[in-house]
């Protein structure tokens, strides 16, 4: 679904999550951009995922802003407490028509609290507050909660599903697209982006069930018509 | 793990939910009490389930006070816009000691929204306002949020975990061992009553996936070692 030419740009993306996810996309063939505050430390992670997976691997590294202008698809991987900072931060550099998929998680675990609770967040979820700082005619779609990112930075298939959610539905369909390109993972519709909210509780639900029984949880949808499923 | 002579009173049990547990439950040998407001109607619904499984089934039906009095283990099936009132009013009737199973979900249809959206409960979840207004010494768990009311009522395998929270571990465990007597469920721990929050959001987005894709949505937990499912 997206063309070959259209690079993935992870914002914040030298994290376990961003790491994991570039890691899975570049494997996949896509043509990532690992955002950074520091473009040496993108540089180094970029060069750390192509000693994985080699050189064929078409991966940059490049501060965050520059990424933003070097892509207009991005992907938004930084902890709650940096996310509103650090959108305020990259408004001007992001494209008109961009696609911002957001998956944050207000984890109460950035103001000292537990990783197992949330913080109640005023627009309701992260990806909610993410649409309210980015340029107008930027589509923000949450998806990528609860994929684990230990397992995400593994090589054996997920077993996990990705609701995604947005209120445009084109948007929504190239991220299914490109979660479908996870392998194990299936891509599932789950409407607007106001269900964000549910999405992001369910991250702090696996972090709990991981912390009690020592695992990597994820989540499947079982019950759906196959169609449901990419 | 539930004793055969220990009956599981299921309060405001006609409903499709209530219905379909104590389908599942009498089927696998549970002495079963179906409360309602009106004692007849609790006695017809016992008399529907023996016609599907058969005269050797236990089950009965009882006004609702009068199976808190008969019973102390306790399932609550009525909707969230009933629950307050009814516990109120059951108060007096609840043994010392007893077991609540709260499966009440704040949905936000009850006040005339969406069945796919829920309230915000002052307490946190329903399962905390439950735990607020029982006597004191009543254990309360939160769990069976997230089964389809409909593949309950049916005879195949549910493909579903069921997610057990109370700050009480025994009555958590014996909670986890009713799970598991549904076939094709799978019980796991998830921690303190406080984790109903999540749970009960779950079912909200279950039922927005059922409304998008026509399904009977349920979810599974991955990637637990296989002693974290019962």
């Amino acid at each position: 679904m997206n063309g070959a030419s259209r690079p993935i740009a992870i914002l914040g993306g030298t994290g376990p999550a961003g790491m994991g996810l570039a890691l899975r996309w570049a494997r996949a063939g896509e043509p990532i951009i690992i955002g950074s505050r520091d473009a040496q430390r993108a540089q180094d992670a970029a060069d750390g995922i192509k000693e994985i997976i080699g050189d064929q691997a078409r991966v940059s590294g490049m501060e965050n802003s520059a990424a933003c202008a070097a892509a207009d698809l991005l992907v938004l991987t930084v902890p709650f407490e940096g996310q509103a900072a650090l959108l305020k931060q990259l408004k001007p550099a992001i494209r008109p028509g961009s696609i911002l998929i957001d998956t944050t998680v207000a984890l109460a675990a950035g103001v000292g609290g537990r990783a197992s609770r949330t913080l109640g967040v005023w627009q309701g979820s992260s990806a909610q507050q993410a649409a309210e700082l980015v340029p107008k005619g930027v589509a923000v779609v949450a998806a990528f909660h609860n994929l684990s990112a230990e397992l995400l930075n593994g090589d054996e298939n997920l077993d996990c599903d990705v609701i995604v959610c947005s209120d445009d539905p084109n948007a929504l369909q190239l991220t299914r697209g490109l979660a479908a390109k996870i392998p194990g993972v299936r891509a599932i519709d789950g409407g607007k982006l106001e269900n964000a909210r549910i999405l992001e509780q369910i991250t702090a639900l696996l972090v709990g069930l991981n912390i009690r029984h020592k695992g990597h949880g994820g989540i499947r949808i079982t019950g759906l018509p196959a169609e449901a499923y990419q």
